[in-house]
């Protein structure tokens, strides 16, 4: 059987097969796919991917991925954009959600994750001591916390707000019009807005 | 919004959604799933990628997939196998389909699709003049063909059939036990095993 496919089929099947939700039906189909499609498309999906961790970089002010050449990132450097309100959200993609709904003109703050003992993260794996800093840096009036509506992104919310308390800044947190136990990053632009404007103070 | 994402990774959010089944969302997903892989994920499948046209090329006697270093493939060159009957396939997915039942030890012949008006596939889109030539070349008995059970894959054995009438080789096609309107490469092995067992002459 082994026989019937070179080696440098097996070799993308098989990391095709890496990634999340594609299995190895699925990964062959899209490598069959690949080398009857122009080798334009392989190239440009090779080159992108080759690119993706060398030529982007975490922003040194809101740790959102940039490019490597614009760093302090795009939205940070935005003098237009209000930097006296942070948005607090978990991941990139979280940020991407909340711009898509286009009622957010402030500024961000990405964690890489939330507090999560099952998973063995924990607070210094996250970018709340650099959150903290931008606070005492001051500037600062309004931490808006976008974490998700799950058991970690509230025992994350907590935790910071416990850590700015008395630093002189108003802690908020997105409207619980948001579906409990989903995910930031599906939920419809509407509903985001809602939970934008309808914010509570914690 | 295009300000929250970076142009490394739009790109190659971009080039994942021109893989057929994955949409904008799940290419997003897969593209943010890579930014906080280990570096060596995303190289693998850059560098298997990039081999995947230059390291293949097809096999100048059946016209299956092979390494470039292995011109007859593997099976062509393997001279246990029976070299007198000739499975003759739409794609090289298909070739594996039936390696995989162990029920078959002679060669193949991949046409690389299927007579299809709508598509605008004609007769010498395929590779059909270079299996007459391959009977013609003399040594071969039995010509077993294995098209989808499709109309375009029944159309194509047809047309096979005719141009291979008075060349004085036997001409079969796997069984009707395969499910009609079905894909060769979903059938499971227990009924392929069967359809060639049962295979009946043209």
């Amino acid at each position: 059987m082994s026989n019937a496919i070179p080696e440098p089929v097996t070799k993308l099947i098989e990391a095709f097969s890496r990634l999340p939700g594609i299995g190895p039906k699925t990964a062959s189909r899209l490598t069959f796919f690949l080398l009857r499609a122009p080798d334009e498309l392989s190239k440009s999906l090779s080159d992108a991917l080759r690119d993706l961790k060398t030529k982007t970089t975490f922003c040194t002010v809101c740790y959102n991925i940039t490019s490597d050449h614009q760093n302090p990132c795009a939205i940070c450097a935005d003098n237009k954009r209000d930097s006296k309100t942070l948005v607090v959200v978990e991941e990139p993609l979280d940020v991407l959600a909340i711009e898509r709904t286009g009622s957010y003109l402030g500024k961000y703050h990405v964690l890489h994750g939330a507090i999560s003992p099952v998973d063995g993260i924990g607070v210094d794996d996250l970018k709340i001591k650099e959150l903290v800093s931008r606070v005492e840096a001051g500037g600062i009036l309004e931490i808006i916390i976008a974490t998700n509506p799950t058991l970690e992104g509230d025992m994350t919310a907590r935790y910071i707000q416990d850590m700015l308390n008395g630093k002189g800044v108003k802690v908020t947190r997105l409207a619980r019009g948001l579906p409990v136990g989903g995910d930031l990053e599906y939920v419809d632009t509407v509903t985001l807005t809602r939970a934008l404007q309808g914010r509570s103070e914690l």
